[in-house]
């Protein structure tokens, strides 16, 4: 904590005029581009935010159910949606963070989707896309195993991963940045169990979980890049 | 961060038999108590979850117009809001916390409230009560200072201050509890934004602010509670 007071912070690279590091991190893998429908043009049923909110609750039970891929792409693009991208500097997304660093890749573990084999995928925010990462037989059990055998792990739909990549933000704010993504990461969670409550679905967040295993299956190095928060996602067992 | 690792967690006061430090702070200030109206009872208009979500922008330009007690009311729900409370044990709010710790104390910088003399407020999201805790003259220009000169600190309606009681999230979580405690602020700024949309307000969130200062005019230490968070809200100058 004390080296992230204010007075504390060194200068920070931009600063020093360091070139900024890019708004999202090149996908390699040479699998398999899932096209995800634009959110705008999902029908979503409506929801008064006040309801919306008055009704979220942590739900660890869900219907073995899928979801759609059009409230996967709604979902997600509550999560880190980009709604501007101005020219190489900022992407603005559905979701604030400090200086529109927007230090995060998100991955996404699907269990149970209409379409969509299951396994682990990248959410390209800025294309809309999810980029297959990891199908092995066996990857939902890497992750139940990693979630530290929360059951309701293996029983929903998809989880989501928030990833952050620390220099993305520690380039403009120094050591400060670290606990921008711990704030970041909470906006983006929020507004999935929101978004959530508009299509039927429970989100459980999650915060513990085996650091190293997490990264380990994620193929990141728990430095440069780490598992921040994760979230399932699943249907309602009930609407009250 | 790597005391924070998961597998590096000493165990916890819960784990060891401790007493559950208690849900909110007394308030012992001896000042005026203003009762909030309900949040559920006020009008606020309806706004579909998807258009807040796609309308929200980080604002730091308002209009010189007051909110409502009503208004505030029910922005403080957004961030906070007690749904229920269990026998002692827990507070089920409107956005999640690990464990359902909700480990923070909010403070309301008033500027411009209908009916609020302006000055510096806790909330008491229990009771639902905005308590006197300072309303000397210039205190507004010490947030201004200790928010680092930002313009908009100071032409703003109110400013909410979210306050961690860290105690609260490491009795049950350890080290790693300051981990939540970010996550968590970052659930209930989001949270303020997406309601500010539904009264014609917009918020800016601040992380940058000198802890110091900020700490020494809310009147805390520093070490056993801190502020983590802030964001300003004023009317909207425009709706696109």
């Amino acid at each position: 904590m004390t080296q992230t007071l204010y007075r504390n912070l060194e200068k920070s690279d931009q600063m020093i005029g360091r070139t900024q590091p890019p708004l999202e991190l090149p996908y390699t893998g040479g699998g398999e581009i899932i096209h995800l429908p634009a959110p705008t043009s999902v029908t979503i049923p409506p929801i008064d935010l006040r309801d919306a909110i008055q009704h979220r609750e942590s739900r660890r039970s869900y219907r073995k159910e899928p979801i759609t891929i059009a409230e996967l792409s709604f979902l997600l693009w509550c999560t880190q949606g980009v709604k501007k991208v101005t020219t190489g500097e900022y992407t603005f997304r559905t979701v604030p963070s400090a200086g529109a660093r927007h230090a995060f890749e998100t991955y996404v573990l699907v269990n149970n989707v209409e379409g969509i084999t299951p396994g682990l995928y990248r959410y390209l925010a800025i294309e809309n896309q999810l980029a297959e990462v990891n199908r092995e037989r066996g990857i939902a059990d890497s992750m139940f195993q990693a979630c530290l055998y929360q059951q309701f792990v293996k029983e929903n739909a998809v989880t989501v991963i928030w990833v952050a990549v620390p220099y993305r933000m520690t380039w403009r704010y120094s050591e400060r940045g670290y606990r921008y993504l711990f704030l970041d990461a909470g906006h983006a969670c929020q507004n999935l169990y929101l978004g959530a409550e508009a299509v039927g679905c429970g989100v459980c967040a999650i915060g513990a979980f085996d650091d190293e295993a997490m990264n380990q299956l994620l193929g990141i190095d728990g430095e440069t890049q780490f598992c921040i928060y994760a979230a399932t996602v699943g249907k309602m067992t009930h609407r009250k």
